[in-house]
Formats: C-alpha cells, structure tokens, sequence
C-alpha cells in the first residue's frame, strides 16, 4: 500500500468521520519522563477508530456490491462502526453478534441501524453464520481486521496524528486483530524517516508477540483478558505488514491495565476502554526505553460498560 | 466589571491556565433538538474552571502580600485550584478543609503543594478556621466564589466560549456558590448582544433560584445532593451581578442529574463531575424553550471518585 493509498483513502472517508483531537497532559509527561500525545479515537463517531476502516471498505465497494449490503461477526466495536459506517452511505448492514455479546454493544449496533443475528459464542459459528448469510443474501463479507481497505482506514488515525505532529518518534497501537497496528505501521512508514510502531498487548492474549518472535502466525488458546477488544486472533493480512514495520510488542498484566485505565480516567477525564489503557500501561512498563521521546498512542475507543467497571 | 477587565484578567492568568476545547456531538443535539457546545473545563488544569478564579485572585494581591500567603475554606475543587495556582506563583496556601472530605480531595490539595488544615463540618467552624489563619499569619483570606476577582477570573471560560464561538445565544452554568454563572454573566454581557445566561440547580440546594424569585439571598436548611460542589450558598459580591444579569435557573432532580451525567459520560466519553451534569440535565428539561438554539455548557469539572458513582 502505496502513499498515495493512504492519502486517497484518508481524502475519501474525511467526510463521514470526526478528525479527533489529540490531547497532551504535563502530569502524565512528568510521570512517564517522555512527551505523550493522545491521539482520541475514543471521541470518533461510535466511539472508536474501527469507524474508519469500515468506512473505508464500504466505500470500495462497486454500487452493485453496496445496494446487496454488508455482513461482519463482530461482539465489539466492528459492529457499531460498519453499522454506523452503512447508515451513512445507505447500505445495509448484518451484524453477526455472539449471544454474550454486552447489551450495550448491542444496543449500540441497533442505535446505528445494524440488523443484528446471534450465533454461539465461538469463532467458528461467528465465521459460519457470517458466511451464510453472505452466501443466502449476496452481502459483502467484511472482516473487521484481516481485510487490507479496513487495515487501511484504521491508519488514517496515525495518519492524522502525524501529519499534525511531525515530531513523533514513536507510536503506540493496541494489537487485537492487527489492523490499527499495521495501518499505523504504514503510515508511520510513508510519512516518517524513523518513527518507529510498537504495540502493547495483554499477556493473556499474546498471539502477536508470540507470532513476532516464532516468524509465523501463532494463536490464542485462551483469550481471558479485560481488554475485551484484544481478544481476536491476527490475520493473513495484516502479519506481514506488522513482521516488516513494527519495532516491537510490550507485554502486560491484567492488572497494569486497569491500573493504566484509572490513571487515564482520573488524570485527562477521559473514557477509554481497557484495550486502550493496554496502551499507556506498555508505555508505562517500557519508559526508561522511551525517556525524553515524543510518544503518540492510539487511544483506539471508549466503550465501556460505565456500571461494570474494574475500580 | 468592564470589558476592559475581563479582557486584562484573561491576558494576566492565560499563561497558567489551559484554553480548554469545546466538545459537539451529532448524537446529543439530535436528542436535544438544538447544537450544545461543551465548554470542557474538566479538561483544565485541576480539573475544574476554579483554577481560573484564583490564579487571577492570587495575581491581584501585591508582593508582599503575596510573601504572606493566601488560605481559603474548601472540600472540593477551590481547593486543588487554589493550591496548584499558588504552587505555580510561588505563594504558600493553606486549605481548611472539613474533616470529611473526600480522601480524592485531599490527596489533590496535597499533589498540588497546598498545606491542609482539618475543621469540623460546619460553615462556621471552616470560616472560623480560615479566619484565625489568616490572623496568626497575615495570609490573605481568599473565597472560593463571593470574591470579585475570583468572579473575574471564573468569566474567563465563558470569554472563550464566546469569543470563539460568537453565535452561541445560550450560556448554561451550574450555580452553587454562584462565582461561575457571575463571571459568566459578565462575560456575555460584554461580548454580546444578546445571549443570555441560564442557571442550571439541584432542587436540593436551590437557593439562587428562591433568591431571585424573592429579590434576596435566600439559605439553604440542607444541601442533600450529588452535586457537591453546589452544597455551597450564594454570596452577597456574586448575588447583585446574578440578580441584573442571568435570565432564569432551572431546577433539577437527584435522578434527572445523575441520568445526564452517565449520557455524557457514555456518549461523550468524558468524565464530568455531578455539578456539571446539573447543566445538561437542566438543558434537557427546558428543551422545548431551547429549541433550535445555540446552546454552550459550562463543563465545570470532571474531579469525581470513579470507584463510588451512581450508576
């Protein structure tokens, strides 16, 4: 994926998402030693990124493929974003949603517009029904990660936060599926001489860390982390791209991120969800590596159940 | 208060305060059926707009007067603001603070270099505690909203607001001890011809809205809300000003402040204190006269327990 890509596609979805803002705070900086700046994904439309790449891959589309709709599995913040992404370009949206999905998830895709159908809670039923009713329907598959116009999209956040703040040298992504990180590692790569990527993951679901030092994609046999946006599983798509333009992984515990999530609720009075305290709490374990830099991270969302929290 | 001294008082204390941003969303002026533009003073330094009003109190008195120090009687945000605007002169300030504070509370005053003082939980016990502080150490007694400069310097938020956003027709600002919606007052008086200044209060701790429907300061028996940093009385320098210059205060519920509080946190994604919720909630109650208007919300502040909320 060329520049040009990336800046097409950032001129193509700039109107149907928010260009958010980045906040900085002289608390956090004296704590961690460094200049942090929040890139806050958390106040994009639907609260999250993912309504980038959605957007995105919607808008690739030919207007045969759109008039048939879209389809995804997604317990998150995917499915909000393709609804809310769908209802803006007048295409129909189906939602594959495991049946312990949150209410609030739920609630948040019928809000936009998304037609909602249940599966068990496993990928393999998720996979299935999106499958059938891609086939029953003629709708578009669009897989929240693993799919390059999606992955592309995602880095437009980056792309924002670079373009704005020339001076970073290093950015920092959440890794789920992959697509933040590897959109961020290709803009960084395009629009930077030596801004490096690094990721933040749970212990609990390292597959990409794993998948970095073993060279191939490995997988999660449990995935029993608070960062619930974590939970999935790297893709064909966006592992070489992360294999060529990360730097690293950091590692954390379950109890960094809630640590990381109440400090950044308390402290900036902002709302992100656990997987983009993983962010902050990588920053915090990796500082005496990051001293004196200028750091972005990707604060990629904000959905939270307000009346199930971990403090 | 002239123009002239509001324009002078934002010059002198711009350095030490941050320009907080005004935050919009679709989703809420959809619901209200008007476009509100927050005003994000959680987003100031301490958390709260009271950061404004005592660095430009502190900024009045002269060096000596500054050597000697300044005290104040606070549970709640003035006392953080007052500590961290001290620190930053280089003054000392002392806090009488009432012996059940929020631990949140005091652990701020402390990050903050201000030096407590516990007192009963009376009104007199913490005017008689400030008072003899004042006397054994020549500090200058400065309050938190019945104060002239303080009111000035609170009018800087609202100066902001409208200067940037010159079309708004609607200024909402919580009232407890009456400082912000003053200096609010003043500030769109000056700026403006024709935006008016609303009052958002609990009906718990209604006094400015008896007061102004009997033409004089009106007590409160209690002050039994969430909204606790509007427990406080209205003062007899910020009275006259509300008096002549605000158009009305609209009374809420316990139930209608907490529901607005956890929108905005949930659809905003940012943490504002009981006492900001006050404004939405009263915005919401009044949308049928709001309609179609240019509303700006006085976020006042965002210092809130994130493991004891309401909801």
């Amino acid at each position: 994926m060329t520049k040009k890509d990336l800046i097409d596609c950032y001129n193509r979805i700039a109107p149907y998402i928010h260009k958010t803002p980045v906040l900085t705070s002289e608390l956090v900086n004296e704590l961690v030693g460094a200049n942090l700046y929040f890139k806050c994904e958390n106040f994009q439309k639907t609260g999250a990124y993912k309504m980038r790449g959605a957007t995105n891959a919607i808008m690739q589309l030919s207007d045969q493929e759109r008039s048939k709709g879209v389809v995804t599995h997604s317990s998150g913040n995917f499915a909000q974003s393709l609804s809310k992404a769908a209802q803006s370009l007048g295409v129909k949206a189906t939602i594959v949603m495991p049946s312990n999905s949150p209410n609030a998830k739920k609630e948040g895709v019928k809000t936009y517009g998304g037609h909602i159908i249940e599966c068990e809670p496993t990928i393999e039923a998720r996979q299935g029904t999106a499958d059938k009713i891609a086939e029953a329907t003629g709708a578009t598959f669009i897989h929240p990660s693993n799919d390059l116009d999606v992955i592309l999209g995602q880095g437009t956040a980056c792309y924002e936060l670079l373009t704005d703040f020339p001076d970073i040298n290093v950015v920092v992504c959440p890794v789920g599926g992959g697509g933040l990180i590897a959109g961020s590692a290709i803009a960084a790569h395009h629009l930077t001489d030596n801004c490096i990527v690094i990721g933040g993951e749970p212990f609990e679901a390292d597959d990409a860390y794993r998948s970095l030092l073993s060279g191939k994609i490995e997988t999660n046999e449990t995935a029993n982390t608070i960062a619930d946006g974590l939970r999935t599983q790297l893709g064909h798509h966006n592992f070489p791209i992360i294999k060529t333009h990360v730097n690293r992984i950091i590692r954390v515990t379950e109890s960094e991120i809630i640590e990381a999530m109440r400090f950044i609720w308390e402290r900036m009075k902002i709302l992100i969800e656990p997987s983009s305290a993983v962010t902050f709490a990588a920053v915090l374990k990796d500082k005496d590596q990051l001293k004196d830099l200028n750091i972005g991270i990707i604060i990629s969302g904000g959905n939270v159940d307000v009346t199930n929290l971990p403090f």
